[in-house]
């Protein structure tokens, strides 16, 4: 029963602005080390016991270039790489993901991850992942909860139910994003995780759930999955029925409704899904070349996409990012709203910048 | 008796890295206005009533092309350009401009100024020198004390004596800069104002001054001056000759011990030295193209070389500084000190980023 990667690299976000962008997303840049972050994310699975050396990876047909080239770069060899014509969430992921899974290896399990997240202690993943194997096999689709670290308001959060087997629990609740209040109270009871969209299943459950909650997208995937156009490793799947395939998210589409959620939980695996500047700086061991120029600036990150020579001079705690002809100054507690600059770009008709 | 400027356009400072360095300094970039600080000196002058419209330069060999393309691209025609194979500070430069001057045109008087400085009123800079012209043409040198705005540690003072002629005075003493204290109380005599290394003069008087004070200096830069290669407006200056020139101010080499040194003081005409990032921000009307993006980031100062997009989110009182791949962040009270970014690229031998 081995375990089947399925790498999700079809976002694009924009908080991570000016390195991420539409055309080269966060996840394929190196972000927090010399590979990029799909990189690393394909890599975590590599030689480790239990898991299926040929992953999975489903993302845009506009990054098809792109996946090939970074997977050939750390020598990887995918089993297939499912390529979507436009993003219709992770439901509709889902199961692509899992009617592909349901024909080419019926006995496997599929573990669906995001490309885009850091884990900074992948043995203690992988042994949550193989753990939680044998009771996702009795038909169950098993998510992972993140250990809160903090009181984080900008995580969904899963509330474990009864045990089910060692750290395997059913899931009494999934609760959207918290108040304040709210989420220190989940961090003080100790029975709720961060939702970090990890999702182990077995190809005939996840279809059954998916007919039984989400029958539409189902079909429409299926279909669109069916009628893919092949060319070598890649299948893009046929425009017309992903379009009609309903766009929402696998949580809202099934987790939230099907009795046979799990959660493996507490994870403590050093996750992070670095989703600010102040969170890749937390966890990145990237160098600057030429490293930066400080004089009496203490505390600042900085991060020069190609090479720039960054000198601050009398500042302090300042976030730099710099990529071909944009600059980004801001601060840690600030660096999630970036995203207002590229909304202002738009507004301003500045696309070259974006 | 025309008034002849000479434009001193030889020195590169640091503190205005990473726009201005050896190659490119401070006076031949656009940093206050869409023409170069260079070019708006010598545009002051320009139909200016009682001053000759062929102004005479004096820089360093190195810059000859950057002159002769600057001056062309505002259709100014200089008498000549006078050009040191090297630095050998204000005094050989006062030499060699008396010299030229006493040649060709020795009825005329000299108005020795720095070519990058800004001047907010330049009327009344002009009305000033033109006031200043009788008492000058009795033999005297003539200085312009800025009225002070502040009491600045980083300008020497002019202490004024005996009135000569309306606003003209004798000059009874050169102060070196100040300490804090000393200063508070300059400004507060009213007696003192800020030695601008602002000079008029006839050639003969300066002539006669450096022969009495500093004949090594005139002896050794006037035979520069004889026996320079000609080539169009150029003269380059002999190189053996003028490496034998002594290397001081005007201040120190004359001004400090003549008895004909008069000031005009207090002149009022909005002038800067634009000797930091934040003086460029309190001066400069030049706009930056695409202008930055701010996102609740008040007080803050771009400038972009090269259509940089700076966006800034959540930081305030930032100076920001883009060209080509050198980055520099700092803030207005710590501007003075960038000079210590060039000292580290220097000792990092970081070359390719000065």
């Amino acid at each position: 029963m081995a375990i089947h990667p399925v790498i999700m690299c079809g976002g694009a976000g924009t908080r991570l602005w000016p390195v991420s962008n539409q055309a080269r997303p966060k996840q394929f840049h190196s972000l927090v080390s010399d590979k990029s972050v799909f990189q690393e994310t394909v890599l975590r699975f590599a030689g480790a016991e239990g898991f299926h050396q040929q992953p999975v990876i489903i993302s845009n047909a506009a990054y098809a270039d792109l996946i090939a080239r970074q997977l050939a770069e750390i020598g990887v060899t995918p089993a297939a790489i499912l390529l979507e014509p436009e993003g219709r969430n992770t439901a509709a992921v889902a199961a692509v993901a899992a009617r592909y899974l349901a024909d080419a290896f019926p006995e496997g399990l599929g573990l669906l991850v995001a490309s885009d997240h850091f884990i900074g202690r992948p043995d203690v993943f992988l042994a949550a992942v193989r753990a939680a194997a044998p009771t996702t096999g009795k038909d169950y689709i098993t998510t992972f909860g993140i250990a809160p670290s903090r009181p984080d308001t900008g995580f969904g959060y899963i509330q474990a139910g009864a045990p089910i087997d060692g750290q395997v629990h059913k899931v009494a609740a999934f609760k959207e994003k918290p108040d304040a209040a709210t989420a220190a109270s989940y961090l003080a009871s100790g029975a709720y995780s961060w939702n970090a969209g990890i999702f182990l299943f077995s190809p005939a459950t996840m279809l059954a759930e998916l007919a039984a909650h989400a029958p539409s997208i189902l079909a429409h995937a299926s279909e669109a999955l069916e009628r893919a156009h092949r060319d070598g490793a890649n299948r893009f799947l046929d425009a017309a029925a992903f379009a009609a395939t309903p766009s929402t998210s696998i949580d809202y589409a099934v987790m939230e409704h099907t009795g046979r959620a799990a959660v493996y939980a507490p994870l403590d695996c050093a996750w992070s899904d670095i989703g600010s500047w102040a969170m890749v700086g937390e966890v990145s061991s990237r160098q600057n070349t030429p490293g930066p120029i400080l004089v009496d600036a203490p505390g600042c990150q900085v991060y020069a996409e190609n090479g720039q020579l960054i000198a601050l001079v009398g500042v302090e705690d300042l976030i730099v990012v710099a990529d071909g002809n944009r600059i980004l100054v801001t601060k840690p507690g600030r660096s999630q709203d970036v995203g207002g600059v590229v909304k202002a770009l738009k507004e301003r008709g500045l696309k070259d910048y974006l």
